[in-house]
């Protein structure tokens, strides 16, 4: 399988080095809107191509992964392309999932090609788990707990309070909340009960820090729901302790049973990531050797995790995953 | 759509109770072994019939969901019922699994009925998540914990014992190695190091307890490679404390990613079970929705939770799914 990458961040650095631990793929070359001769990759048998010139390789790429930002990049990236080429991307702006899927499932259907959204781990991974949760139990209730992990909007965020000079924000679950669930108490919690923010902050000498954290503390939508803890560090500190990219969580189901629902179960999938775009790129190479599989028995159209056999998932042949992991 | 139960244990029971849940279904009726007329079940609207007179019943039911032991139930009954009607087990010997779906695959092939085979959660949604879990990460490590829950073979293996009345055995995984498992720290855990087994039992009161904690402590492949604690207690405290069904587990993969794999994760899936037959049946009955989708689109032969689109185990249409689940 011959893959592409469109867009060489953090993500498609993770693709790259994805593609190298699975032998059925192989990496054909990086498209950049930058200058190709500036951006140097990690694949000696692969080349940097200039993004406008794709459609010259329509048919050297087998999937096009597209690692573009979903707030602009993908609502246009991802239908253009689909038109053209087998595409995945990891489209991440959970309310306009139905729109993106309305449009890159026209583009690629009336082109005949295969195109799978919001691959990664929320939405993906997660996703999947509430979907599976939810089928088995219809009468429980769903907990989303996100963290500990970065969160690079709340730290733009900070970064563009005056005075700041760099910022890192992690989002923590809360533990007691936590517990309750697990227990199967079925809490109602608010957002403030959910999640706490951790904000690492350097400031410029001449800064007020206490309108800094001020500024921080009452955000609206990012900060001013939560309980948020501020610590001023140096540039020093932050490059040493804080430059990886962690993140994780939990999604968790509670649910009842049997004669007057008398039985509890839980349910509860967690992930625990040091890096959040190297995790995301290989779930996304995974499911581009699924859509290829399912492409060559004549499937087209968008499609999303929910749409995908496992099976299709795997290296394996089918007798292999049913002898070694059923 | 129209469900039949066929053995009325307790996962027949479970069955009963998870279709009262799912409103797209309905109980078509009971088959046993037993005399009919001695089977009382939960639902008035439907009927208890022999199994004997299944075949008359043909046309009535959508999915037939079996309900017999791994031991030697089901290898005969799967394939046999296939013939006749569409229809899903719960079968639990991992070892012959491949066997069992070559048996079941051609009685459902040559019938155009469609099978499923191994639904439930080991195997089944543990399965699954071993899957998903090294498709996503190739370079790491498996790790598949079970417990706190009673083992039914290990209990029954303690009842033979000469001067035993009853006994129930939980599995029990060590914390310590669940711990390091899910440090990353990628240990290498012989049996006596993942599982100790704690025992409950119930001597006659002329036995001789302390040859029968000898007998259970060094029965071969029982229990042998376990540390095992054998409590002797009285058929009240029994019947009190210890009459339900639970169970659970955990299901780990620890891999690595990106830059000299560099880069650590954990996957982890848990299930916290008050009763293991009843989320069992829970299980069988969204499988048993997803194969007759799949069937209504042509499908047919035998399938394993491998190859089920999620999507197809959900009440929800797939619009719905995508903007609430997704």
């Amino acid at each position: 399988m011959k893959i592409a990458i469109y867009g060489y961040g953090n993500l498609g650095r993770g693709v790259e080095y994805a593609i190298k631990q699975n032998d059925d793929m192989e990496l054909f070359g990086v498209f950049t809107r930058r200058d190709p001769a500036s951006v140097k990759i990690n694949t000696s048998s692969a080349k940097v191509y200039r993004a406008d010139d794709i459609l010259k390789y329509k048919n050297d790429i087998d999937v096009l992964i597209i690692c573009g930002g979903s707030a602009t990049d993908l609502p246009k990236m991802t239908p253009a392309l689909a038109a053209d080429f087998n595409v995945i991307d990891s489209f991440d702006t959970h309310a306009d999932i139905p729109t993106h899927f309305a449009n890159v499932d026209k583009a690629a259907r009336e082109n005949k090609n295969i195109a799978l959204i919001s691959a990664g781990w929320d939405p993906g991974m997660f996703s999947l788990n509430r979907l599976y949760a939810n089928a088995i139990l219809p009468d429980g209730k769903d907990y989303t707990f996100w963290g500990k992990g970065v969160s690079q909007g709340h730290s733009d965020a900070i970064r563009r309070i005056d005075g700041v000079i760099d910022a890192r924000q992690y989002t923590c679950p809360v533990d007691t909340a936590l517990e309750s669930v697990r227990r199967g108490e079925s809490p109602e919690l608010t957002t403030r009960q959910k999640h706490t923010r951790l904000c690492f902050v350097v400031a410029s000498d001449d800064a007020n820090k206490e309108r800094i954290e001020n500024e921080i503390k009452t955000m609206p939508k990012y900060f001013a729901d939560y309980d948020t803890t501020v610590n001023f560090i140096t540039k020093e500190e932050l490059d040493k302790n804080h430059s990886g990219i962690p993140h994780g969580g939990f999604v968790i189901r509670s649910g009842k049973t049997g004669e007057n629902n008398s039985n509890s179960h839980i349910i509860e999938y967690s992930l625990k990531l040091d890096s959040n775009p190297e995790f995301t790129a290989s779930v996304l190479i995974c499911f581009a050797r699924a859509i290829m599989k399912m492409k060559s028995r004549g499937d087209v159209g968008c499609k999303t995790v929910f749409d995908v056999a496992p099976a299709d998932l795997s290296r394996l042949s089918h007798q292999e995953i049913v002898k070694t992991l059923l």
